[in-house]
């Protein structure tokens, strides 16, 4: 039998209470898998009295993270604070700067910084894991970087942020618009702090960002992401889509274009009867294409304290097994720098408008996506309100950057009442 | 950078030419991901003639795959010739007897033999893996091993053969009998030269097996399950499962019980609206069930040249990486002689029998339930025929011994007119 591998975590919300459960409750079980015990020596948090319902008497309490990182006792710095920067930041940097081995599941922090720190743990020789960031306790992580490393990866796609997804699914259930949804999620506690993180799509663009990079074999590169939350997504949207067959959802979706690198954050409608499109409540969904593999899709609870922990222990196990791979699937060092395409991946639109009723007015907006070259799959209009008309339109695949050109002229028309609604529809 | 992977692959079918076809077109991108070149070294089959769509002119031949299997330039004997025993078997003890490690796609091989060949080659120091042989492209072997490895597994079940669900979801959505789809699928080329490994259920099976033997760290016991084929599915009973909201699959489940491992391979009715419900035509499913993670379900291509290339990768990339994983997921020696369970775990079933039209038939078969202390959840008699009634109940939940001894017992009462069938529903 080798030496156990001894844990420091640091932050004992949910998560890192959830590991301490894993740890104590299946340490021979976890023995006998990988032929190593797995033990805590220190833990730290921000507060010491807190209970959180799992004994730590065992353990040394350290107040600074960056202290615990860094014991002697201590083989895997286990990262649970969260935040891009700060403690969670110095106290990972000072345990890779000792040789440290880290398992983290911040995504903000490997979405801003993941470059820089991938690039210090392969220095030191050290492995930087992060199955806990992307999807909770779906091996998204493992799946891109290991099971399909044979394949050149086509496209990525996901649901990642399961608040979102129960807002739109109950919406759509209870007939609810998006604003009562949203004050019922927030009461039920499902909103981070700060709900533009959720809502915002950041916190799913931080997932996405790392799928890419190891997709692709780029530097994590964050800030290229086109990014679109759910606030405007409306009960109507919801309701005529599921009308002709759709389900909203916020999607992102990474591929790699003739132009470069094509991420993107946002609502897009996707078949009712696909996987994506079945998908319901707070449940993520990864979608993995290659080019020999085919369409791949993982299932699962994205978050809560037991699926989360479930894909730390994933890491600590790997390590425990002697198996270290690199923190994207390949040497930091070759990593590109991924020259980035915005819109440039085609495909249908949503549109949705009202036009003021009078004589010719359709004919104008059709005579407008005529002009910027793109031609309509379906139209309808329906209903009739007092002085307006709403109208939907499909369209035959189109660029963004060409829709976006016709929504200008759309606006110069004069027969539209307020703003046209367009959401892509993604072919899944 | 390190010395090359040399591979020599043994078996040139549809698998064989797409593992070589990976190797020649992605060599850049594998080398890159993993820090190491794969190469072929020399390679083997039954027609050396044969067109097989790609170039071997830079390998050699060997009409033996034994003599391949031991060449001092191969690093990794990679099996993909099929068949439990034979050549297949000969060439892979051949290979771990000369240290080398092995990748294989042979359920039946390793379902029959996997407990032996995974101590042979752990007294080697060689790795024996089999990411392939189950469920095609679907990462099912890794994500069970690693990903899952710090939960206790509660359940594992799999839609894992993708002709007969092909012809389960063709029989529903074209109100077909089975034989006449049994026969278009034949015509089509799905099905193995013997039907019964993949009508009976028995390739599932193997592939069960091995899932069961991970997940519960058991020694591979095919012998043990209890296996039925979809042979006896009419389109009747695909009928008014769908129009209870249910969908009839050939459903493979581990569980470990009081009782002891049980393993089941049959048809079960699953609810409708369930991603196993979902799944259409030759799409493969795998669900992983563990105490911390909740549920896991991957969903892809079961078989195909691709996919199954991809797996047979996945392995060969890892060994690439310097990832070796015990062949069942812990030490061969310590995996157990599971104690086998059989038809303990309850369930409510659907059953269907015809009346025969005299008074009091259904209360002699309503006492014969109760006396077996079987509750009904739903009964209902529909349409007539002749001097029949056709009769469907749903049981609350009981055991299959229980409900076996009620079907003995119904057999007695005279007021059946032919067998009843009984269906187990799986609560997925």
């Amino acid at each position: 039998m080798t030496k156990p591998l001894r844990l420091g975590i640091a932050g004992l919300g949910t998560v890192g209470a959830g590991v301490v459960k894993i740890v104590q409750t299946h340490a021979d079980l976890m023995t006998s898998r990988t032929g190593r015990t797995v033990t805590i020596s220190a833990v730290s948090a921000r507060s010491k009295s807190r209970d959180r319902g799992v004994d730590l008497t065992a353990y040394d309490w350290e107040d600074d993270p960056v202290t615990l990182a860094t014991r002697d006792d201590v083989d895997v710095f286990v990262e649970l604070m969260g935040g891009e920067d700060g403690p969670a930041k110095a106290a990972t940097e000072a345990a890779i700067a000792a040789g440290k081995d880290v398992v983290t599941a911040n995504k903000a922090m490997l979405a801003i910084h993941g470059q820089e720190l991938a690039e210090a743990a392969e220095a030191q020789g050290a492995c930087l894991r992060f199955e806990a960031a992307v999807a909770g306790g779906i091996p998204a992580i493992k799946a891109l970087t290991e099971s399909l490393a044979g394949n050149e990866i086509t496209r990525v796609m996901g649901v990642m942020n399961g608040t979102c997804n129960y807002i739109l699914t109950r919406m759509q259930d209870a007939g609810l618009d998006y604003q009562t949804v949203f004050g019922e999620a927030e009461a039920l506690g499902y909103l981070e702090a700060d709900p533009t993180l959720d809502v915002g799509g950041i916190d799913a663009g931080h997932k996405l960002a790392l799928l890419a990079a190891i997709a692709y074999g780029t530097q994590v590169d964050f800030g290229a992401m086109a990014i679109e939350g759910i606030e405007r997504i409306s009960i109507e949207d919801i309701e005529q889509a599921a009308d002709m067959g759709y389900r909203i959802k916020l999607l992102g979706v990474a591929q790699m274009t003739g132009r470069g690198l094509e991420t993107r954050m946002s609502p897009c409608l996707v078949p009712a009867t696909s996987p994506l499109g079945q998908l319901e409540n707070a449940t993520n969904m990864i979608v993995l294409e290659g080019d020999s593999v085919g369409q791949i899709v993982l299932r699962g609870a994205g978050a809560g304290e037991g699926p989360t922990a479930s894909a730390v222990l994933s890491d600590v196990l790997d390590l425990a097994r002697g198996i270290r791979v690199s923190t994207f699937g390949r040497p930091a060092g070759e990593l590109v720098a991924a020259r980035s395409a915005v819109s440039t991946a085609p495909a249908p639109f949503y549109l949705r408008f009202a036009l003021v009723d009078k004589p010719g007015a359709l004919a104008k907006i059709a005579t407008v996506l005529g002009d910027a070259g793109i031609s309509i799959d379906r139209m309808r209009q329906y209903g009739h309100e007092d002085t307006t008309a709403p109208v939907l339109i499909v369209t035959h695949k189109t660029t963004r950057t060409a829709l976006d050109e016709a929504l200008a002229a759309m606006d110069g028309t004069g027969v539209l009442a307020g703003a046209p609604v367009a959401i892509r529809i993604e072919e899944v």
